[in-house]
């Protein structure tokens, strides 16, 4: 367990990813690993019911990604044993017309998940300092304000009951082409290929800057970033799965014996 | 206008409830009132409709008070002459089973409103503190922490664009018997009466300390509390009207010339 927490990004440090190997294995076996999985996957659903069951706390995963970064591939290979009905994904796309008439967080606070359940969130608002940044979609003085004002809106959901888990799965750039490449050569790969990518990708260096600062201001105590080394699929996914795991017990924990658990 | 900043509370400063008068008239004449109330309204129909048409900003005025300080009043007398599709009012009752499964400002996030529009709380997440903490419906300890909560979330908000424009109605407690009394006995008023607004008069006393506690605590420069002599309905609408306008007039100017207007 010691090696998950070298993929927290201490806070009020540096997330340092160009010094994070995404092909890291965390010393772990191929084989053992798939039966690990398994059995956290038994344990998640266990604890699952159980925090359905008390209906007190809720537990949000956030997970980001450069493109092919495998935000789908570990929500269906971690979660698919979870009962649906406690579970709620949010992929966050391009705002509409409406989400675009209110502040950004708008949209995000309405799909935290309800006490009792596990909300996913397959990108977030962490795109508005990402890609709005990268893509200049808002002037920088916007964009600067807003690691405090997420800071601010972490903290009072979990001061509210929700654990946050954010984990940013984390590849390289040449296991980026590998997989660009099979999604437009794989016909069953060929649905996710999108030819906007390959233009996403050329600001690769662009990206890799925003995500250092926004994992690097926003890593805090009540919502830590963890970095998933992301290049091996079931090193990310146990990782994942674990860190998951323990924010179920700990939200489970949460509170036991204490009078103002909401 | 000079009357109406002495209405104002001062940030970090205290409220002082018991020092102001409800029946205070800032040296207005009744029937010059009326007429003004006219202009006022005039002029805020004028500036919602740039508001509208502009689509940048937004203003939203909170109401809070005891019963029968006039809320319901304030709202259909003040703004009557606004078109109702810029114009969305939300009464915060008690929450329902799906609200009490989220964080207090969840439901009242999602009626925060559209830019280019005028939002009205008729009460709003300020019941948090002052219901929640009279009526004892969370320990201490969790309502202690939302006046910070409740700070960063609306200096969010104003960061977002959202002016913010809040008023307290504040009656005194014979006129209150007063109202209650004509409710219970005028026809046209008994659809209002309630036989628990009786009991909660009971806790005057403790609701004016979590009056007193909130506008002093949540007065802040950028969502500043005015506590309204409410006493007399004339001085009452007239003084949030103007208020209402001065609040459209600095969203309007709010980003003049500024290259990060959201």
């Amino acid at each position: 367990m010691a090696g998950l927490e070298t993929l927290r990004v201490r806070s009020g440090g540096p997330a340092r990813l160009d010094r994070r190997d995404p092909a890291e294995d965390l010393g772990w076996d191929k084989e053992e690993a798939r039966r690990s999985l398994q059995e956290e996957k038994g344990r998640l659903a266990e604890l699952q019911t159980r925090l359905y069951a008390r209906g007190k706390g809720a537990v949000l995963l956030v997970l980001q990604g450069m493109d092919t970064s495998g935000k789908d591939g570990t929500i269906r290979h971690v979660l698919s044993g979870v009962n649906p009905q406690g579970c709620q994904t949010t992929a966050f796309k391009t705002p509409c017309a409406e989400e675009l008439a209110h502040d950004y967080l708008w949209r995000v606070h309405q799909r935290v998940p309800a006490y009792g359940h596990i909300g996913v969130f397959n990108r977030s608002h962490y795109e508005d300092v990402l890609i709005a940044r990268v893509r200049r979609l808002v002037p920088p003085s916007v964009w600067r304000a807003r690691y405090r004002q997420i800071n601010a809106f972490e903290r009072h959901l979990s001061e509210c009951g929700v654990t946050l888990l954010k984990c940013c799965l984390h590849i390289s750039k040449d296991e980026q082409l590998r997989r660009l490449r099979r999604r437009r050569t794989d016909p069953a790969k060929r649905w996710k290929y999108n030819p906007g990518d390959m233009a996403e990708r050329k600001l690769w260096t662009a990206y890799q800057k925003a995500y250092e600062e926004a994992l690097s201001r926003c890593s805090t105590p009540q919502a830590p970033w963890y970095v998933i080394p992301a290049d091996r699929k079931w090193v990310r996914d146990l990782a994942v799965a674990r860190l998951l795991r323990r924010a179920l017990e700990r939200s489970l924990a949460y509170g036991a014996g204490r009078r103002d658990l909401l």
